[in-house]
């Protein structure tokens, strides 16, 4: 192997490494049991790695007691070592397969409390999160892993190639961003603090630093939601642009999502096959529809498909959904009126009741993915909107201070990585989607 | 530009594209007013964007009334336009300018409460912090900020080239890793949680689904340090590696060191240079000296450097900041006795009163960057090691039972993403390498 990062008293080779082209090559893999079969004369054992899975077979007649003993006695979920030979042997998927001459337990693994071979089934999603640091190992799971892994990488690829800077900013706060609402209070050192609901001020204030700037930042809510598609804790791919507008921050997203999409098809095929996904690039640039039209539509379709009738002011959950099903790809609303939408959103020019902000939505009923919009940067305008959404200045004086000197028009979005990934791989729950989630009734492990 | 991102309304081209290659082009640039100096006849105006500055020059006689009132009435960190042909010129750094038709004031600055043009003064640190929002636009800060964006891109580079994969670990923690002391409690739905302290036994599951996994993740410690290296919320290069050992994490830090400088000479000597700081490639292997004889040595040193005793125990500050400054490039202290290393830390199988964990120390007089070793993966010799520490194993019950299904050998560490990028800035605060550091005086804005 090239790569840093094993022992070689543990493993010399990754199961990807047992290749027809490696044939003749002394070889040590070590992983973990997934099938122990024992048909009386021959044992076959499949071993995992983070590459995939080796198949070794023992027979009888050809080894001796000692190795046979050790072999048959193997359980699921152990890890093991393997010595060997490297055959070519054109049965197998990779072309060859690794002859044992010796098996070494490294640690032998009880009777595991839940099934780990995966199978898909819906009434499982308790079990699954109640033993999370095993069920974190089925094959779906892994899967689901391996191409969140991949997406962060290709959302920072992106990022870099158009010449953002990534930047962190503070989780704890001592002051609100938007009311106090929905948040984790934290004891400061005596002092009552609150988790980030959004970075959103910080990242504002970090595009005088570098323009354009970007991060896969935590978030937190403290909401009793229980739909598929929130949890308490989670990351937003949060975006802020100077000198940008609200078409410049829908083509960064528009562009983002398809190069992820397309990183994720070249590089994570096996795993889309996994979880059954058939990923299919988005025709760009995106649909962008206007938040009036969206309501009509909505209000028709939720009447059409659930006689339900959509209430005043922003899209109800219903409508999303359905307009979310109606698209085949993701979409814009733009145009959302001022009146429900947060104090930082800057208007039309030529109408204040209109913000320059919208939402990216995606299709297959999975909804919104991110908001964003074109901010506010008049201090006036700023303070104006502040006492209109009921809130206080003064609780807000370093931010708006901020715009005195030195601001500059911008705009910027915050889009749900756990959102994206959820979408990405199309599974149920965004919770499948975090190894330990959060949610109002979930906190341990 | 190729780059997505700005809007042509207020650019299209960034500073860096005012070069002689681009000699004729029509250019709009944007940023903010660094340098404004009226001598009368003619006004020199400095325009900094994120890929650096550009100088323009309005001669009195060769503009209109209005064009030069503009100009003249220009205040610094204003954000404005700028229209004009780019004009080859060998007295310019670029070897070109931006001959200006016309500027646009996007936002004009009220005077600045701070200076900003960079002048590095030790006193003005509180006041560096109490206007972060504008301090961080100091040419040092934006040079630091550049610097920690490429480290962290370095860090990730390396690690997916090894074949890692990142993973995300939950922050609200419903049960403690090593005690409660010194975590942030925070008010979990009406029950007392504490964010994380440590991701260390999530990351350790993790390596069940990709055997190496690493990310840069937040950890909080609510403990009143007072000193150059401490802050309460900051960020560990997590790493856990499943059949590595001691040796192979110390391979990891030192190639993982050495490609991170590596890259950051590369692409950061003009950052490097507003700092000051001559980074120098380290020699591999870094030195290896045990517990025992840093200890020895540290006595010596701070003996005769301090006239100070140092105490029994682990190392003492002075003597850990003694032997920073003693080597030339950073080092590994191993062999660290049981007693006073966590108790997760497994121990040499010929000596059970010292464990196979191991610190990375910087140098010159950084100290401390990583901690890691070899995990216990024993469940019996973990609950007996709990116990020792006066913990109780019950608190523990998800960790320990992780082992008996599945455990294998492994070793990882935790290497402070802000003190390595101290050390590599080589700035005196750790807070000054964050935009907006938390410590127990400072958590505003």
């Amino acid at each position: 192997m090239e790569q840093l990062g094993f022992d070689p008293r543990y493993k010399t080779h990754r199961t990807l490494d047992i290749s027809a082209e490696n044939e003749g090559e002394k070889a040590k893999i070590a992983g973990w049991v997934v099938v122990h079969r024992d048909k009386s004369k021959i044992i076959f054992i499949k071993i995992r790695d983070a590459t995939g899975i080796a198949q070794i077979v023992i027979k009888k007649d050809e080894v001796d007691d000692e190795f046979w003993e050790i072999a048959k006695n193997l359980t699921i979920e152990s890890a093991i070592s393997v010595d060997g030979i490297i055959v070519a042997d054109s049965r197998s998927q990779t072309g060859a397969e690794l002859k044992p001459s010796k098996i070494t337990i490294l640690q032998l693994s009880d009777t595991l409390p839940i099934d780990l071979s995966g199978i898909k089934t819906e009434t499982m999603i308790e079990t699954i999160f109640e033993h999370r640091e095993l069920s974190i190992r089925r094959p779906e799971s892994i899967a689901i892993f391996k191409i969140k892994h991949h997406i962060a990488r290709a959302v920072r690829d992106f990022y870099v190639k158009n010449g953002f800077y990534e930047i962190w900013t503070p989780y704890i706060l001592g002051t609100s961003t938007e009311g106090g609402a929905e948040m984790f209070k934290v004891d400061y050192f005596g002092q009552e603090g609150v988790l980030a609901q959004s970075c959103q001020f910080y990242k504002q204030s970090a595009i005088a630093v570098h323009e354009k700037v970007f991060g896969i930042i935590p978030s937190w809510r403290a909401e009793k939601s229980r739909t598929p598609k929130h949890v308490v804790e989670f990351h937003q791919i949060e975006t802020e642009i100077a000198f940008g507008t609200d078409e410049t921050i829908m083509q960064i997203q528009e562009n983002l999502l398809y190069s992820v999409m397309k990183h994720v098809i070249e590089h994570c095929s096996d795993d889309l096959k996994v979880l059954g996904r058939e990923l299919k690039l988005p025709s760009l640039p995106f649909k962008r529809i206007t938040f009036e039209d969206a309501k009509k539509l909505g209000t028709k379709l939720v009447k059409e498909q659930l006689d339900m009738d959509e209430p005043e002011g922003d899209l109800s959950t219903p409508a999303e959904t359905a307009l979310s099903n109606h698209f085949e790809d993701p979409f814009f609303i733009i145009r959302f009126p001022t009146e429900i939408r947060g104090m930082y959103y800057d208007s039309d020019p030529n109408d204040d009741d209109i913000t320059l902000s919208l939402d990216l939505v995606a299709s297959e009923g999975i909804g919104e993915l991110s908001s964003g919009g074109v901010r506010v940067t008049s201090p006036d305008k700023l303070i104006h909107r502040i006492k209109e959404k009921g809130y206080n200045p003064d609780s807000f004086k370093w931010y708006i201070d901020m715009f005195r000197y030195g601001g500059a028009p911008h705009a910027g979005f915050g889009l749900g990585f756990e959102r994206l990934t959820r979408f990405i791989t199309g599974v149920k729950h965004i919770r499948e989607t975090i190894m330990y989630p959060r949610t109002p009734d979930y906190w341990s492990p």
